[in-house]
This record gives structure tokens, C-alpha cells and sequence, in this order.
């Protein structure tokens, strides 16, 4: 399955700001990319690329005052393969986790785990573990957590959305991240494309799409507290702890950002290549 | 200067938890030891060392259920030299920073930087960037915040301290911190070892001390909101965006601390050496 | 002046609930009226007044399952002068102040005077005490809040507005009375009609509104940190500690609101009294 | 049962403040008093008692400069019933509550209604209404909150207490009240003597102890979810919404205790009055 990804986003720049943009495809995708995934950035400014402590691929820049366009048309040939399912998958013991993946059990900032010790037990402790204990958690997230954009608000941690039971996509995998390291399961915060591909519905206007992995057996999976079924066509962009660490665009100064329109979605391979080269 | 290093650390262990300790002095001071910097674990079990993502030195065990003894005791020959003062050091426009060090401009657990915008920026928004505006942000927390091992409480965030004026070691450096980053300053945790030498009035019983580091020119710098002057014989342990980073010991399960005590003081090398061959 | 005011307001009930209404005139308002000041529940229901602790008049029913409709229509005669203002009007010491004023001193659950002693102090503790110090106090909020409906949510506290400086109405007035109680100034909610009578541009759709009164020498006057001018044709409803007291409606159970419209404008007084006998 | 009832305490007042006391026995108890209820304040200043909102009985005097020194010595003659129990009382639907208790079933300080709907429900929703359901909640809050006195803290709330699990008295009452308020079940906090008769191992020195009581049938019952039991000689000194409105002492400006014991035991009548003259 071939799919055409893509962004375009404005802001106004009252004065010159430094900023990092995470808006490019995960290297552990590269090798399925059919065009170059070149983010651009106009008024063009020098441009530096680099890999963060987490393994994302990060752009740096400064944004002059005025309009800021930063925007990106790629291809991906993608499985076509939903996202895996193992329900046998095992959670590791503590003690045989790789050391890497140990940081993705500790609180960070809308994940307070340490609030979370008693709450998760209560709700999961009792439920057998491995993946169907996180299949719990996130059908538990699913059911218990109202969507709306409404709800949206920077400083929500995974309490709040305990307490509140109101959210966007980001508030979901901030509570079932934080379930799963209070049960010390490792989980992290993923970001990425995610367009309407199989979906009957399409349930809202495109943009880009939070999730969250875990950490069973020997490797992560992917896991959607939000939509709470297998989807297609999901492309990773960053993993971090939580939302702060994989910020689509983090501005260190003023950027208001006044457009934003995603593209995700499956083409064929010849209008892919016409498209491409227009 | 020769300074003995060490603790002697007790948990009764109800049954067997996963732990990550990290007890070793910094990688960065190894070259300092003058003694094995071996972290002893009692009854034995099977420990591994590894290097975390900020570069600091960890043990991971699994602690048998019973009582758990970790104890340590070293030598480091140190410079003799208070904490290096730099008045003129300047802050790095975001787009100068290394991109390593982009990541202490951030958010973490007790740090929320996000909602520290408007409050750092009335407080010292006016005050000359560089090592001034440091320690004016040093300067105020340590004027503000009263001291008191009874208002110690782990969930306690920057944002708790900035409204309550109460805390120990950590809280201080989490305000600290988190102002700086709300400047787009990089600011890091730190903890370790501090003696009192120097000091007239010994101010507190041994404990391992928290302070924090801030990256001006192109280096970090060792700053102190709590006892905020400079002081001799402080040996970093370990580094982190805050607390959480780099707990002393972190358990994953129950672990009930019984019994505390460091060990930081000078000693001359003849009596170094005596005591430690016995 | 002659006002007219009402409001028109529905709600789905999944399932028969309980509701408690402030939507009449404050009682220190009922000689101004010249048309009766009724609430209008459909479909009938058994309805009873009371006057609560506050000495607001408040309205309980059951509404029954289906649409409920909320509505009322009256005539009040203003003095058409704007709020008035007392320069000199002096803070009084606590111990001059009446006994049933003292509960305006305490923390509510928006308003955490405990939290907010240092900062009240640090900001507002140097200027002279007495009306000028609470026109600081609403200048101050006034000039660092960001009104916006997006930035509504039922459960803001005046700490998370101090933090994030973004709110309606109820954020602005929830701060200032913060910052009042925490230097022991009596300020209390208030809540009622406000056209956009005088005001060269209209604001906003027309709503419910917010404001505070203070206590300064021998009676309660009124500010209004969103505003932060004096206004005519403010109209009392109710006042309490904070908005937890003064809900338009409180619903023991579910109750979604549909339709929301406030009337409250001059009229003359032929159109006023043809109007209401049509 | 005779009981004695009373305390001496001591605060350092830097300068004059003034200082509201809620220091006597409840007005419902008044008529069970067999000496004179007296808060005596040293040194000597003018008095005035009034009845605040809640029918406290409440004392105000500006503290002097200097030692403050509030005691009394009482007696009161108590039933000897233990806290009485009605297992079939009911709970009320909200509208046939009486006016005056429907502001026990709002938010207060630390009581945050509005962010325990969906945690209460899901706890207790499926519980069978009445003085089981308010009982099946202290057992929840008793068995899960962990007591000490090194967990208090002045600003903690409910939802702090349901995250953390520790916390003393209050902490329990308030997470209490909270629940049962969220599933409209009117409570309030309660304050007084509380002493350890009938209780096989006194638990703790003497202090004043917290408390709540809920509505059921036509009247306020007694529960503790610290002890949990039916309790001797349980003597009310106030009620309100949370300990904020009921604080022994409320200080508007420093007094820092300094000294603090209570005295609350049975006496035979002999030497009750015998004690009494002396």
C-alpha cells in the first residue's frame, strides 16, 4: 500500500524564534519511504538535522518574523498490514528489561506515575499480566474517556484526564502510559500519521495522530487508548516519554500557529509518482 | 584534598523487587578516585552497571525479600577548589545550544515549565541574561523558600514550591530549574555528595545533597538554590532533568528505607589510607 | 434607566434530575423590578424558592426527563449610573470587620488562599492599602490574563489562571478575589446580568457574567477584573465564596445544555411595557 | 459519663494579629456542659463571641504581641453511648433534602466535587444507597489510606489524598465527604475532642480529632473513616464544608504554635468537681 503524507503548516513569527520541529518520518521507517521526506521550511533559514536522546529525527531553525510555512509532501510504501497483535506477548519482570528501555518506567511531565501506584493496582493489579493486561488498560481508557477537541489543553497531565474524563487523542495515551508504568510496564508516548484508511467513518478532520507503545516480549508495540482497534497506515514520526518530549513544533519564543492541514492517505502507485513529480 | 566518600543504606524488602541504584560517584570524577568506588550490595545477588541516557553511572539488582544492606565507602582526591564562579559567562541563544543539551529546556515531572512562562518572565524577564540572571534566580528562591525536612514529600512539584515556600534540597533546585528553562536556559538536576567543609555550622545531618547545573558558554556550571554560595568538596553522582531521573535508589515495588547515613568529609591522606586498608 | 432582561435556556435530560437555579435578581434588587422576575420551568413542575446562605434566592425543581426549558422575561429600573467608585474607600483590619463578613477571608474550592499567601504578599503587599490596592490587584489581571471562551473549563482553579493566564470571565474574578483574601481583604463572587450598555464596541454574545465586590469600609462594592472599568446596567444575581456557590444551575445528575440565550439591554419604557404584555 | 474536656496552647506572635477561634464546644452540646466552656486568652484582650454561618460558636480578639497562651478546663456530661448507628437509614433524593443542607453537597477547598463524579461513581455507583453505601465508603478510605502525622499538610485536598494514600484525620474525613458528596449524599466535616475511651490501645497523644457526618433520613449521623468505628465521648466543637471553615485557629498573619496538648478523658463525678474547684 502506497500512501502520500504530508503537512502544511503556518505561523506567525511576531519576532525571530528558535525552534524544533519533530515533523519528519521515524528512522525506523526510512528504508519505506518512495520520496524524499524533506521538510521545507519557507522563508528558507539555515536548517540543521539531528537525532534526539530518544532516537527521533529532529530539524532546527530559526524562524524569521512574518509567516512561517513549514510544509512536506512524501510517499510511503507501507505493509498494508494493520498494526500487530500478540496476545501471548509477556511482560517482562522489571529485572530482565533491557537497560534502555528502564527510563520508559519513570513519571514525567503528564505522566505522573508516581500519583498513579495505588489507582493502578485497584483497577489492574488483579488482571493477568502480559498484553491482554494493557488491552485492559486501554479498553478501561477507551470506555471511561470522553473525546473532544473542546477538552484540549496544554497542561493536562494523566490525573487530570483521570479526574476529568475529557480529552484528545493525547490525553488517552497519557493516562494508559501512565497506568502501565505505575504496574511497571514500560510504555511511551508515540506520535505520527494516521489517516482514515479502513475506517468506515472517518471520524474527524485530519492531523496528526498521538498513540503509545509497549514494551512486551522483546520488542514495542503499538498500542491506541483513543481509537482502541488494530488501524492501517500508521507511520510513526517520534517515541518519548510524553507529549513534551515529541512536540510536533516546539518554539522557544512567540509562534502562533494560525493553519494546519495534514495529508495521510492511500493512493496508487502511478497517480503516487504523477502527483509526486507535478 | 582528599575526601572519604560513603553510605550505609538499609531497606527491610517484603519480597524480591527489581532496583536501580544510582550510587557511584559521576563517570565524569572516576579519574579522581584514589579507592574501589563499589557499590556492595548485601546478601549478594547478581548486579549489573550500565550508563543511562544522561550519561549516568546505574546498578540494577534484584533485592532478595528480607533485609537489604547497599553500602559504599571511598576515596576521591579533589581539586580543594570551591565551586567555579564565572560572572561574565553568557547564555547561548537557543540556536547556539548543542543539540544534546536542547533537551533541558524542557519539560519534566517536577518541573513544568509550561506553566512557568508569565511567572518567570515577570520575575526576571528584565534582569541581564547571562550568570547574573542565574543567580538572581538563586538569590530569590533561596530567600523565599524555607527550609525543613518535614516539608519534604516526593509528588511535590516546582509549581507546589513557588506557591507553598516550603521544601528541602530538591525543591529548591526543581524551582530553580524550572525558572531557568522557562528563559530558555538549559538547567539540569544534579545530586551527590556534600560535606560540610568549610562551613562554620554544620547545617544538617549527612544526607547526599541536590543542586543544580546550568549550561552558560559552553559548559555547565554548578549552581545552588538551596545553600547558595559556593562550596568545597562537592561529588557529583548523577545528572537528570529532575528528581525522578536520579533517584538514589529506585524500586520497583515495596522497599521500606530503615536506615540512612553518608559519609562526606576530609580526611588527610595518612588516615585515608589506614582506615581504608582496614 | 429601564432594563429588560431574561434569558432563554434548554437542556436534554436523559433521566429526571434534581436542579437548584440562580437565575432571579438578587433580593437587594427586587424593588427595581417592574415586571414580575419569574423563572419559567417547562414542563410544569413542582418548584420551590428559597433564600440560601448567602442570601441569594435560589429555585429547586425536578426536571423530568425530555426537554426542559428555562426562561424568564422582566422589566428592572436602573439608577443608570455606573458602578459606583470610592477612592478612599478604606481596607478594614480584621478586627473591624462584621462577623458574618469573616467567611470572605477563606479559601473556596477556585480560590486557594492558602496557596497564594507569598504571592499575594510579593506582588500587592508594598501598595497602600484601601481601593487603590484592589484596583491594582484588578489592573493586574486584567493586564496578564488572555480572555478566550476556548480556555474555559469547569474545574480551573485562580492558581491554574495565575499559572496559565488564560480564562473567561469566572478566571479573571476567581484570581483577583484570591489575591484580595489572601491580604485579608473580604472579596467575594458575584454573579448576574451585564449588557453592553456604554460600551462602544459589544464584547462578546450576550452571556451571564461575572464580577467580584469587595469589602472596603462599610459595605461591599463591586470590581471587575475582565472588564476593569466601571459599567452600567450590571445587575445582581447572586454572590458567594466562588463559582461552586453561585451556579446558574447546579444538576444533582445529568443535564446537557442545548440552547443558551441572555437578554439584557435598555429599553424605553413604552417598547418595555408593550413588550411585555405581548 | 463525665467527661473533662480541654487544651492549652501556645503560639509566638511576632506582631498584633487577629485571630478567629472555634475553641468551644458545639452550641448542640451546650446544654450537656456542667462547668463553664471559658477560652480563656492570655494575656487579657477584648473578646467577642458570635455564631458563624455553619451555627459555630466562634471567638475573635487580636493576639498581642509576645506568648499567646488559649486554654480551658470543662465538663460535660456524655450519654456513654457510643456514636449511634442505623444501618436501614436512608439516603435522601436531593429534592427532599431541606434547603439548608443542599450547600453540603457542593465543592469546598479541599473537596473538589467537581473532579470525583466519575472515580465516586465507579467506586460506589453500584452500591446499594443509604447508611451501607456511606459505610462501604469509610471502609474504602480506611483500608487504603495509609495515617501519619508526617504526611499532614495544610494545602492538601481530596483528590491528593486519593493519589497518595497518606495523610492524617483530615485527610481521610475529607476524601470521605468528597465521595459521598459526589454521589449526592450531603457531608460535612466535623472537629472536637475525641478521646480514647473504650479504646484498647490509646492510638496516638491526645489532640483535637476530625470527623464528618452525612445526612440521612432526617438528621446528620456520625462517621470517622480514620478509626471506623463507634467511638465514646465524641464531643463537637464545629461543623462546615472542610477543615478550612472549621480551623481551631485562623490567623490573618503570623502565630507560630509553639505549644499544643488537649485533654479530653472520663472522670467520676467526685473528682470531676473536686479537679474543678481547685
Amino acid at each position: 500500500m502506497m500512501l502520500r503524507l504530508g503537512y502544511d503548516i503556518q505561523f506567525q513569527i511576531p519576532s525571530p524564534v528558535a525552534m524544533v520541529a519533530l515533523l519528519n518520518v521515524h528512522p525506523s521507517r526510512v528504508g519505506d519511504l518512495r520520496a524524499p521526506d524533506e521538510l521545507r521550511v519557507e522563508p528558507g533559514t539555515y536548517i540543521e538535522s539531528f537525532i534526539d536522546s530518544f532516537g527521533n529525527r529532529c530539524t532546527r531553525f530559526v524562524a524569521q518574523q512574518g509567516t512561517l510555512h513549514l510544509s512536506n509532501s512524501t510517499l510511503l510504501q507501507d505493509s498494508g498490514f494493520a498494526d500487530p497483535v500478540k496476545y501471548d506477548a509477556r511482560e517482562l519482570p522489571v529485572q530482565e528489561l533491557p537497560h534502555q528501555i528502564l527510563r520508559y518506567l519513570l513519571n514525567s511531565r503528564y505522566c505522573e506515575v508516581d500519583r498513579f501506584a495505588s489507582i493502578a493496582t485497584e483497577l489492574f493489579g488483579a488482571v493477568a499480566p502480559g498484553w491482554g493486561r494493557v488491552q485492559a488498560i486501554c479498553d478501561w481508557v477507551h470506555a471511561r474517556v470522553n473525546f473532544g477537541y473542546q477538552y484540549a489543553r496544554p497542561t493536562k497531565t494523566a490525573l487530570d484526564v483521570f479526574a476529568e474524563r475529557f480529552g484528545v487523542c493525547r490525553d488517552f495515551q497519557h493516562l494508559a502510559v501512565t497506568l502501565c508504568r505505575a504496574l511497571h510496564i514500560p510504555a511511551r508516548y508515540a506520535s505520527g500519521y494516521l489517516g482514515d484508511i479502513g475506517v468506515p467513518v472517518a471520524p474527524s478532520p485530519m492531523d496528526f495522530s498521538a498513540w503509545f507503545e509497549v514494551y512486551l516480549d522483546d520488542r514495542w508495540w503499538t498500542f491506541d487508548a483513543r481509537h482502541n482497534c488494530p488501524r492501517f497506515g500508521r507511520v510513526l514520526m517520534a517515541t518519548g516519554r510524553d507529549a513534551s518530549d515529541v512536540a510536533m513544533t516546539t518554539s522557544f519564543g512567540m509562534a502562533n500557529l494560525t493553519q494546519f492541514t495534514v495529508v495521510s492517505e492511500e493512493v496508487t502507485q502511478e497517480s503516487a509518482f504523477q502527483a509526486n513529480q507535478s
